[in-house]
């Protein structure tokens, strides 16, 4: 079997997932990891696989099929997406949704320059969650969507956490509220605030002989993050912090009821996750979406491209024939 | 906005759903309904249109986009579908597994011949749970997939025991055993028996005099049916089952666990839907799957095609523009 050869350029969390996604794929091998920091300082899990300074990309074209994109949506892949995508194919999970227009435009010039593909936004929500939106909506014409996430650590949260003065360390996880679900589910189409939706619980480890009461305050009262919510802060030592809160489960349910008929029958699909990891799960559907830019390409396809606009057959390993035999 | 020009092959269950679909998608509007019996017997809801005998098929080239096929799967698709598709776009709910590969090839070639778009197999299973399984399986590569059914009629099950002799009428519910689909959810990845994930509920109305002890031990032990499954035999009145058991609902999961990275992270992928009316959902997904054939007609692709060639995007009416920004 010929190869589909992955370049992974950043190694953070979702690095690291992609290089273990790639492992778990018999039809892709890793060819190297790209890196801005100094190659020799990053460590890799895969043996035999060069990690390689970014400003050697462009002599890779000829090696390389598909590169992941794994940085950071801020500041990170608005820079290196366009130019990336101008010389690879490329797959990335921008994440900043009120950007996305702008991105995509970026994406789509730039491969179209180069003759590539670029698959943008690819994940759990951007991604599997934005599918579920889709297709429910398409189906149910006359009806309301419900996105919950978690429970599930927020990055940006627990940053914000991490903030504010006499916080040593911090964690934050978004909790779905159970009794918003259920009523969503019984296909009433509520209307929700945000605080009925999800819940925000702190776990802060404070600095020696900081004042509690100020800091549970301040995060409480935080406008954007935590205002909004009802929001629990527990204290907790650092040793509690590493031993309980250092994996990055998350999940959640995109739930959408609607109508059919004159006499509104009642439906309701519903879409959910529960998973250990979130990188590892991201970078997940990061690879299977390579596997469709690589097929993609070579049908001389270019261009920026959603997980709107990729076919299911496009992500599987398997035939067209085995997947009539076996998944239809 | 040009309308999306529809007619309805057969008047079923299904074909009065897609009646009811056509009037909640405002790109679309019927032009026809098709039917083998005696057109002036064959009373529509749509107002306006009119019942044309199947013969009359070959004349309203000009005037429909794409048929939707609303006849069984036993004898009636296999014949009308790769005759239909020759002439016309056509979609169809086609759900005989095994046959899958085989009705495939022939809508294919048909379709080819006329330079036509068929997409067999829509409707929620085959279809929307076929694209959870390849949705799952492609991200989540070393797993187990598991499918439940209902609680919901069963039309092969209920005409079964419609022909035991003593049976004047009867329903049958297929039930998904709770406690194996908290297994499932659990993500242990069970092995379970036939047995352990379904169970059979049978409601029956006698005819006079008959022995029910008889009828109710024909049924449990009625191969490939009902014994290998654990099923309850109710009896009832007439008025009761038209009472009580009149309305079709459905529904059922797709789970998919899986493991990502070394050490074997879990996770759980979980599609449900719960149906107030079977034909009025699988009309739904037959008139957006519709929307698809259209378009990539208009792009002068032709031939078959099933759920997993289609991108989502095709099925929605929103432009891409607002995707990316709506539900991205």
């Amino acid at each position: 079997m010929e190869k589909i050869r992955i370049g992974i350029a950043g190694h953070g969390n979702i690095g690291r997932g992609v290089e273990l996604a790639v492992e778990r794929n018999e039809d892709m091998e890793l060819k190297a990891v790209f890196t801005r920091r100094a190659p020799e300082t990053v460590e890799i899990m895969t043996e035999g696989v060069p990690v390689v300074h970014m400003d050697e990309l462009p002599h890779w074209k000829k090696d390389i099929d598909v590169i992941v994109l794994c940085g950071g949506s801020a500041t990170d892949l608005p820079v290196i997406g366009p130019e990336i995508v101008e010389n690879f194919n490329t797959v990335d999970s921008f994440d900043t949704h009120a950007k996305i227009p702008e991105y995509f435009a970026n994406i789509d010039t730039a491969a179209k320059k180069g003759g590539n593909v670029g698959i943008i936004s690819v994940g759990w929500d951007p991604g599997m969650f934005s599918l579920n939106r889709i297709y429910a909506e398409s189906i149910l014409v006359q009806g309301d969507t419900y996105t919950f996430w978690g429970k599930g650590v927020s990055q940006g949260h627990s940053d914000a956490i991490r903030r504010v003065p006499g916080v040593k360390n911090g964690i934050q996880y978004t909790v779905p509220v159970e009794e918003a679900v259920e009523k969503v589910r019984s296909g009433c189409g509520p209307e929700l605030t945000t605080r009925e939706k999800h819940l925000r619980e702190c776990y802060v480890v404070p600095e020696e002989g900081a004042d509690l009461n100020k800091i549970e305050k301040i995060i409480k009262t935080m406008p954007n993050y935590f205002s909004d919510y009802d929001t629990t802060v527990t204290f907790i030592t650092e040793e509690e912090l590493k031993e309980n809160h250092s994996r990055m489960p998350h999940g959640g349910f995109v739930i959408r009821s609607g109508e059919t008929g004159r006499e509104g029958s009642k439906h309701v699909i519903e879409y959910s996750l529960k998973l250990d990891s979130n990188p590892e799960f991201t970078a997940s559907v990061l690879v299977c979406y390579a596997r469709a830019a690589y097929r993609l390409s070579k049908k001389g396809e270019c261009g920026a491209k959603t997980v709107f606009d990729i076919a299911p057959a496009l992500l599987s390993i398997k035939t067209q024939e085995q997947l009539r035999a076996e998944l239809l």
